[in-house]
């Protein structure tokens, strides 16, 4: 077999492949939240269940990503990368997928809506953090593709865009979340309290896809520090 | 003094010595919790305090176990796994008794009691969690054993035994937490809102409990792996 | 430049002056929540958005100490201790901040205030979770001053102290949160539930705030144990 990677030829699979497929994983099951949220706003809860199992799905094959890196992991002396900087990114990273099944199981099992009144904002504010994710994953993609073609651009440079662009996109999430609270928190009255508490708790969860995101963005700057 | 094991003849103390003593205290305050619920429910304030008394001082204990091997690790050269995954186990370890001191201290300082529609159910899934963190307790007693008696059997495949077990209990813990937050929300209406919000999260407490027991078979499978 | 530190002249900089940089900024974090606090109870919102901002800017500048450190740290073959230990104690810090930020971030957003029966006790108790933070400070600075002066006392007694205190301080915010959770019990009936979740939270992050401070202590233990 003919591989354009000398870096695998020398010392086997670059350690950021699995890292990159399970990132993939993890984009695809974020991305899987739109059409959920669609879902349970137009009552179809056929097409909810749907979209969780994809989710469900979609975050298993990604945790079997995450334990075959690890069990991988010790048995290469070559791993130019320290070995618990790996699996603190990976296990950032597995955050994410959990996250997005955790909030499609509280939604589901509670047939929660948002209220009317907030619900552009909140679908706005989840696009925020389904791009955010979608960043990281864009900063794996291109350093196994600075891997493989060897172009020899600045890895420091390239990252530092990266760092940035998700550091933007959190900070957008962030300022969402702050409006989205404070509309939330005019209609608390005239709302089940039970119901509001998880609205809260929703809010908080998709804030963190995108804290997550922008964690795995320092984790690749410090693997790529020099 | 005469013991069994080469392994600490010429290196010292296997490191797997301190963490089974560990999860041998943490599995007795997990334990407790069942006795302790049986107080509640009965209305038995004075004995569920003796409960809490107890699962607190084993709580202490483990946290003592903790420091120490966290104190005595870098004192060997000859410690023949990750130093960092060994923190790491330990540490995933101590949240299970520090999960079961929380437990207690919530219900017995807002004397909760779980509906009876819902107790049941409650103390099957309780009965789970503590089953999942005794599976740990055994994983780890079965390697101090595997290096005391030297039988040779093949560490991998006893291991993955334990894994898939933990992987099970974990998983029917998962099915009742979901069933047991389905029966909440058809009660919520009749019950005040915050005895709601502090019975989902008692809920949720006892599924960590039975997550991070797994985790602990996850973090043995990296430590054992070649 | 003169500098009268051996171990900077002869390996670069101590690893401990950029954490203890860090821990300097979190403390400030921290000590500004007491006059937050006073300004919210007397409904002085813009003094309080004033110390809000204080918050987040020392947040923000310990947040980029914390990078600094990740990113600097591979850079030198002479770490004499364990590279992932100081990120763990970095990371430790770091949440003390975060944590401050949050508090705020909620309290103003939601124009909370203790009720007035709470509010003696809450504040007592904020002043211990600060004194925490105030500690963990001192004995980052207390290592740093050995490291200068070389004055050779036994590193590990000056830590056991500084544990100690850290301990019990720790122990006393534990005692003053069961005595304001019990309050705000009996207080329950007459708040909006929603309100009265909100207090639990800022209850349990003004215990986080002395819970991590000690967790640091616990850290530079490790990192100094011989």
């Amino acid at each position: 077999m003919v591989t354009s990677n000398p870096f695998s030829a020398l010392f086997g699979r670059s350690p950021f492949e699995p890292l990159l497929a399970h990132i993939v994983k993890t984009s695809e099951c974020a991305e899987r939240l739109l059409p959920f949220f669609d879902a349970t706003q137009a009552s179809d809860w056929d097409a909810a269940a749907t979209h969780r199992e994809a989710i469900t799905a979609l975050e298993h094959e990604a945790d079997t990503l995450k334990t075959e890196l690890r069990l991988n992991l010790p048995n290469s002396m070559f791993l130019p990368v320290s070995r618990s900087d790996l699996l603190e990114l990976i296990s950032v990273q597995d955050k994410i997928a959990n996250k997005a099944r955790d909030i499609t199981g509280i939604m589901l099992g509670r047939q929660m809506q948002v209220p009317e009144a907030l619900a552009p904002a909140m679908r706005a504010y989840l696009e925020t953090a389904i791009a955010t994710v979608g960043q990281a994953r864009k900063a794996l993609e291109e350093l196994q593709e600075l891997l493989d073609s060897g172009f020899g651009r600045n890895v420091s440079d390239v990252m530092h865009n990266f760092i940035r662009d998700l550091h933007d996109l959190e900070h957008q999430a962030d300022d969402q979340q702050v409006q989205i609270r404070r509309q939330l928190f005019q209609l608390e009255a005239e709302l089940p309290p039970v119901d509001v508490m998880f609205l809260y708790k929703i809010i908080e969860w998709i804030g963190e896809l995108s804290d997550r995101a922008e964690r795995v963005g320092s984790r690749l700057q410090i693997l790529t520090a020099r």
